[in-house]
């Protein structure tokens, strides 16, 4: 993975080389995010989209405090999933009117504390605009809003698919007038829409094809609004790659159709703004999961390095988090860069389940106790998204270097 | 599911009307485990079983203190896969003479911890042995070991397998002669063996396959041993329905087989305890998770039931924890059991993922906002198997009724 520097064989992360990275942080397994590679990767996502479009944060990819606001200082809002993300988002010194809030089972104590911070709402349904409607008034603050749109179509190619076809994500594209007439009449403070397609994708014209039908569908259902467009949040759907074969995504196109969505909405919808909602690309690429070798076995042929860490902390790299079939993350001896990679080897967990493996017969160099297995593109959903408490083993630690 | 009683059109959990055992535990979503039906399934498998037949509990299947000291108070002996459990286990009461400690991957400090407290540990590597010498030497106790087998042949019709072909779990068959000659080269206090060839299995005849295979190679194995084997561990791999078309396993055959094992084994292993280590058997079908659903929407004519809870406290629910394909696990709205189930209905979760899927176009009964959504078979690999952290929503309780 060639965001990282090698020196003497070790990979480098945030400057510094990974077996010291590792005495510094004092045990295996750990997470480790680059926020030189965090800044990069911000920079070049300004460089390639207008100035027009504003940048967000979506801290559920990776809710890690310091790393939250490390992105909070780069990126020109947060987008928050619960009220415990939304307290991470205010720690970070975000102002509330930066902040979103987006999710389809907001309970009513995560409404009204979103209400009392003062951020914008996605509302998702009905039920919803009436419980805040309710929940403005016996707190006396206004509740800021905006509809959240399923969409009627896909994002194509998508890894997930979050808008289109029944869905338990907003309100379908074609009930949404009835929705803004109630709040309207509802009389909450009605700022814009949310619409978001699917994630994880890594073909730009299917990106290009989701946000220009985003803008449309946001055209047509302004038609309705009780109040003009301050906020136009087309999504996100951004991929990194994975799996061999897959290759970075073309901003070049993304960007020059957002040129475009800039300018019509500068006369369609003026004085709003337009929203990128971004979790995984922003942070993926940027952090390793690094656990270390604690038995190096043959079993009938076949070379297994036992690790300290698995499945519990990296669920996603098991290939037991949405994916159909299994393929290995990208991985290396982090300490061995220099070795050629030709032993066909499995790097597996210390759970007692086949479920637990980090590499399915991967060639790597010859390694053994006390080496360290790196894990890449393992930035987002990673620590905060696997069963940390499985089989009763220490969590992973999380560093930001 | 015929285990709970229902009462009033409520399902009853440990004596307890769900609507008020929610308001006693104080929140939704919480798991709920039946003391009386633990026991209750203990006892059916003491009936089925021979008296010579020990019986164990494997903690990593629900690591509830509470619930490990229940167990603790009714099977023969806890098995832990790390020094986390092995604390809750010996928290727990259970006598360190009884506590077995498996798992491919032991760090030093656990097999320090496990030599300390005096529990029989199961040795997976020559490394691991190696190591086990050391600590003794070094801390002045003696590690009692067993040898971990991989099996030179499979379990059947396992929902996992842990045996057979290459695995990272135990020594090979063929290699186990010259781990026993190094066990006792190295003055460990050799106890027996441990063969455990999958889980999840619905069909005796493979289970009793295993069983006999098992017994038979360990037979063989006991030849080259250093000393007499004093416990023979032969897994457990029972599995309990989950899905349409699945049924209870019948325990009769596999009563029978393990009665003429434990004939053959009073003179060919004389002294020698027979173990049988089971943890989803002996608490899954005890326990219920429990959610409130928050929202009611109907999208493109599909209902969803969005929930407070989902993915992240029930990952194995949601299919995405080893399954290849998704099925619904038994589920039910807890307070309306006299309705009729007719509308499809899909549950979801809060979480902004379509992956956060607790039952798929299932028919239930009309429900909405307020209402109680319980998903059986949830006592095993729940709470503790799940991404709890995943969005920063509240975690869930564990009550034992």
């Amino acid at each position: 993975m060639s965001q990282f520097p090698v020196e003497n064989g070790e990979l480098v992360v945030g400057g510094v080389p990974l077996t010291r990275l590792a005495a510094r942080v004092g045990q295996t397994p750990f997470y480790a995010y680059d926020r030189a590679l965090l800044s990069a990767r911000v920079a070049e996502l300004r460089q390639a989209l207008p100035a027009a479009i504003q940048l967000h944060y979506a801290v559920k990819a990776n809710p890690m405090p310091a790393l939250v606001g490390h992105m909070a200082g780069l990126v020109d809002g947060l987008d928050v999933a619960s009220a415990g993300e939304l307290a991470i988002a205010l720690d970070a010194g975000c102002a509330p009117a930066d902040i979103s809030f987006a999710g389809p089972g907001k309970r009513d104590a995560e409404l009204a504390q979103a209400v009392a911070a003062g951020v914008l709402l996605n509302v998702e349904s009905f039920r919803e605009a009436r419980a805040l409607a309710e929940i403005s008034t016996r707190l006396g603050w206004p509740a800021r809003v905006a509809v959240r749109v399923n969409p009627d179509f896909e994002l194509k190619s998508s890894g997930m698919k979050m808008g289109g076809g029944p869905k338990p994500f907003g309100v379908d594209a074609e009930e949404v007038p009835a929705l803004l007439a109630e709040v309207g009449r509802l009389g909450l403070a009605f700022e814009g829409f949310h619409l978001f397609a699917g994630s994880q994708n890594l073909r730009a014209e299917a990106i290009v094809e989701a946000q220009q039908k985003s803008f449309e569908l946001a055209l047509r259902l302004a038609d309705s609004a009780p109040a003009p467009v301050r906020v136009l949040n087309l999504g996100g759907g951004f991929g990194i790659p994975y799996f061999p074969g897959e290759t970075h995504l073309d901003l070049a196109p993304i960007g020059a159709n957002l040129a475009g969505i800039a300018t019509a909405a500068a006369t369609r919808l003026p004085g709003a703004a337009l929203v990128i909602e971004l979790g995984r690309f922003l942070v993926g690429e940027a952090g390793i999961y690094v656990c270390r070798v604690i038995d190096r076995k043959v079993s009938r042929g076949q070379v297994f390095l036992v690790c300290d860490g698995g499945l519990h902390h990296h669920l996603s790299a098991s290939g037991n988090f949405g994916q159909v079939l299994r393929k290995n993350y990208p991985a290396a001896i982090g300490n061995r860069l220099e070795a050629p990679g030709t032993t066909p080897t499995s790097v597996v967990g210390p759970l007692c389940t086949p479920l637990d493996l980090l590499a399915d017969r991967m060639a790597l160099p010859d390694a053994g106790p006390g080496d360290l297995v790196v894990i890449f593109q393992s930035g987002a959903y990673g620590a905060s998204a696997s069963p940390q408490a499985f089989l009763g083993h220490p969590a992973a630690i999380e560093a930001l270097v």
